[in-house]
């Protein structure tokens, strides 16, 4: 076959727009259900026109790059490389980001820089919003003033289908694509043990379409399972399926102003969605393997104890601390109300199960207002939790708990040598060998996160009048960069980012795409040595 | 030679006597010249006393360890491993600073907690201090209000000692001691280019002495020219050798109250503090080519070269900010008086260059108060700035800017790797090829910088009424970590550790050893394989 630079670049081109070909057909799909629910609840006209043109847009888009992609292909099978592959996805994301943000500005015309923001935020499971509270439901739910949302419902479903369509995103990418990539270090961190998965990264076809079933299904189950438990335990069908969108995808957009502080009178509801939340957060391999071979399988897998263990000790101290604390019910819950001043053991285990896995699992709901707490070691801990998230695998963003236990064995390694210099001993996760380049990457990425965040916080600072202190500063930088949602000072999870200017917004964007990409899949893309040639 | 376990044992406890019996010598020195000071400026015969009878009981105990040791080994050469290495050092430390705080108890009587900060603050040259105004020179010089010092001039004199001391027992440590302990990561990255030094790393006497010298004269001679540019600029004697002790030693301590605030108003002399705090934080091994050799040597170094580039764009970022914020006069400076209202270009480059310096060079020396600036990007600019601080084999604490460079460059071949898997690169540093073992110790290193402010800031904020903002935990562990002094918050360039409690002081101590003694040092004490066998 011919390997010559011009049919390589040729190739690249091909591949790029098979890509975006599919995940245009893919939004195409996702507009005429959000159509649709629009149509049914009685929007606007401009509003259901506005996703009816983005709809038949896209679907042009898709069909016309489909076409040009097959006409010059032919009979020749593709030729790829990674570069192709970092240059996809990075395209891909570009092409999807523009459509949604399309139609959020042909529907309610927010400034571009917002439709930027909210579509970035939805696609990488973030969950920060720009829009106003008029813009969605105020009230607890059947309470006095409880008013219909400004801009209708429509607008609120695609809000909860960009999270969805983030989250089963995120799974596919990480669990078959990045090992296509040949990134060592997926492979081996988030994909040794799931047989299926395995072989689809040896790009054998009928594997790879189980795999994309296998995913599509324990995906598509949890989340007619939330949709169902919601309702039951007392959300409108509306409440409940854009609730489940955003759980199990771990995006937290939420149709309601204080998300689910509507529902602080609900305890049954809360739990389960902290049931959801967690479940999100863990390895999907583990859950695949789980319903297909029907045998206990998360015990034995290392990230999953440590994460196991860590929850049950975070919310443990929370709990003991606001309970020591004494913390009145008004300030516990997020718009809690005044009314009741006796809190229950119950409540302050709920709000700290509530708001350490919202943060673990980056989902971002909240039912409470940690800023209100005023406790410096529960904030400094939500920070702490803010860098290793969930598990990888999952559609929970952050570091992932595998690179934390992989750092602090090298490290534990490196402190044992400066007695034996001599001793040589292998990196295990799950009793396999990692191979030294895995143990460097790890830490390579670990570092970059904190620069990443650090240089984040630090532009904002200068550019950004809300930024105005430190925490706003670092935990703007931080939420986003871990898909997390809400963060401290002015955007802890009574604010939001409505507030900030455009360039900071921008920034934002840019920032949540590279942590939902594993930072270095973005980061190759400002690399002049990738263009070259 | 015999090598069971009962005569390595053996040598072990022996050479850990014989370094604490030198260690307590050098202290003796140091007692008998503070003693003589304290009696000359006509301190209170309780302090004068309290000296004199620590002097006794320190050369007491320097005999007794000296003549034992002696004794035992008699005319067998000493066999040691790293371990014993580590463990000297340790326990080393942990002897002087015994005596050092008895010294504080038999003169002040300040309670154990507080000795103790005070000590280990000023053997790790960081400069943070418990002591109320009243025990320091509370106005600026000549001016109406100025008293004595309540406790006399001997503790002011005993505290820019320690400083000095720690400065210099620093130097010998990272030039002379770690190479000799194998960590191969300190001989490539501070020692690759002095021919004296390299030989001392293997442990030829004569050449050992020749380093010695070199070190202490270089170190001797950077004080005295301090000294003597201080007194001709307008400090007192006192004053003039209290500041050049804790200037060399990037240390700190000040007699004064509001430091080097009281010399607001004598730019020169604040100008040649800044240069000789910057040069403090250069590595000394370029000092010493520099006047052996006579050639230029410093813009050869990359860690030099990198270190003084930073401190450029740093002071030229802080002043601009400053000057377009218009800071007014009284906010600029530390005590900067409300009566004259402009500010000259001149004033906000100095309040610039004095604090950037100050915190890179890990002196704490202040004559502004940057929390009072309340510019959210200069705060977090200079946070990020007590990370790297100095150079390697400098006085200065912190990561050391050598292993950012590394840092960068490791990061850099990771992203490239993305694209080209197979890329085989080598990091290099001043063109010599770094040890995989040397890069890997490197990262590990600045993940457990990382790890351990983030520990203890979070432990602050769990056990310290005072620590009840994240800022301030967060400013307390890193600035004790990387040897700075003031912090932000409770802790900012106004404000002292005397409010926080005994434990709380007890563990920044212990931070404050841990970062002074490269982590690693103090960490494998912890290690319960150093103690098996």
């Amino acid at each position: 076959m011919n390997t010559s630079p011009y049919n390589h670049k040729y190739h690249s081109l091909v591949a790029i727009g098979q890509v975006a070909s599919l995940l245009l057909a893919v939004i195409s799909g996702a507009l005429m259900v959000t159509t649709a629910v629009s149509l049914f609840m009685g929007d606007t006209p401009k509003v259901v026109c506005g996703f009816l043109i983005t709809l038949i847009l896209t679907a042009i888009l898709s069909a016309i790059f489909y076409y040009v992609c097959r006409q010059r292909l032919g009979r020749r099978t593709l030729e790829t490389s990674a570069r192709d592959g970092f240059v996809s996805v990075g395209i891909g994301w570009l092409v999807v980001s523009v459509i949604a943000a399309v139609a959020f500005k042909l529907t309610i015309g927010i400034p571009w820089a917002d439709a930027i923001f909210e579509t970035s935020s939805g696609l990488t499971t973030t969950g920060a919003t720009i829009l106003g509270d008029s813009a969605l439901f105020e009230a607890p739910m059947g309470c006095v003033g409880e008013a219909e949302p400004s801009f209708g419902y429509g607008i609120l479903f695609w809000r909860a289908m960009l999270n969805w369509l983030g989250g089963v995103g995120i799974v596919f990418f990480v669990l078959l694509l990045l090992p296509m990539l040949k990134l060592g270090q997926s492979k081996m961190l988030y994909n040794a043990e799931v047989p299926g998965l395995k072989t689809a990264a040896d790009q054998t076809t009928p594997h790879l379409a189980t795999s994309v079933w296998c995913v599509l299904g324990v995906y598509g189950g949890l989340t007619l399972a939330a949709i169902l438990l919601y309702h039951i335990f007392g959300m409108t069908w509306f409440d409940a399926v854009c609730h489940a969108f955003s759980t199990i995808s771990t995006g937290g957009f939420s149709p309601r102003a204080d998300g689910l502080a509507s529902y602080n009178n609900r305890p049954a509801l809360q739990w389960i969605v902290v049931l959801f939340m967690f479940l999100s957060a863990c390895n999907f391999s583990l859950h695949i393997q789980r319903f297909t071979s029907l045998k206990e399988v998360y015990w034995k897998d290392e990230e999953f104890r440590v994460f196991f263990i860590v929850v049950l000790v975070a919310i443990g101290f929370v709990a003991m601390t606001l309970g020591l604390s004494k913390i009145p019910r008004e300030k516990l819950f997020l718009n809690g109300g005044a009314g009741v001043t006796f809190v229950s053991v119950e409540e302050y285990l709920r709000v700290a199960a509530f708001q350490v896995v919202t943060v673990l699992s980056t989902t971002g709901f909240c039912n409470g207002n940690w800023e209100s707490w005023g406790i410096s070691s529960v904030l400094l801990l939500l920070a702490i939790l803010m860098v290793p998230c969930g598990c990888g695998g999952s559609t929970a963003g952050g570091m992932k708990w595998s690179r934390i236990v992989v750092l602090f064995k090298q490290l534990s390694l490196e402190i044992r040598r400066c007695i034996s210099p001599r001793m040589v001993q292998d990196i295990r996760l799950n009793n396999e060998r990692l191979d030294n380049g895995v143990v460097g990457k790890t830490l390579a990425f670990a570092a970059l996160y904190f620069i990443i965040t650090i240089v984040v916080a630090f532009v904002l600072s200068v550019i950004e009048p809300m930024a105005s202190n430190v925490s706003t500063a670092f935990g703007a930088a931080l939420t986003s960069l871990s898909n997390v949602g809400p963060g401290f000072g002015a955007v802890n999870p009574a604010g939001n980012f409505a507030q900030f200017n455009a360039v900071s917004k921008l920034l934002l964007a840019l920032t949540m795409i590279v942590g939902r990409l594993e930072l270095f899949t973005i980061i190759v893309l400002f690399l002049p040595s990738t263009w070259k040639k």
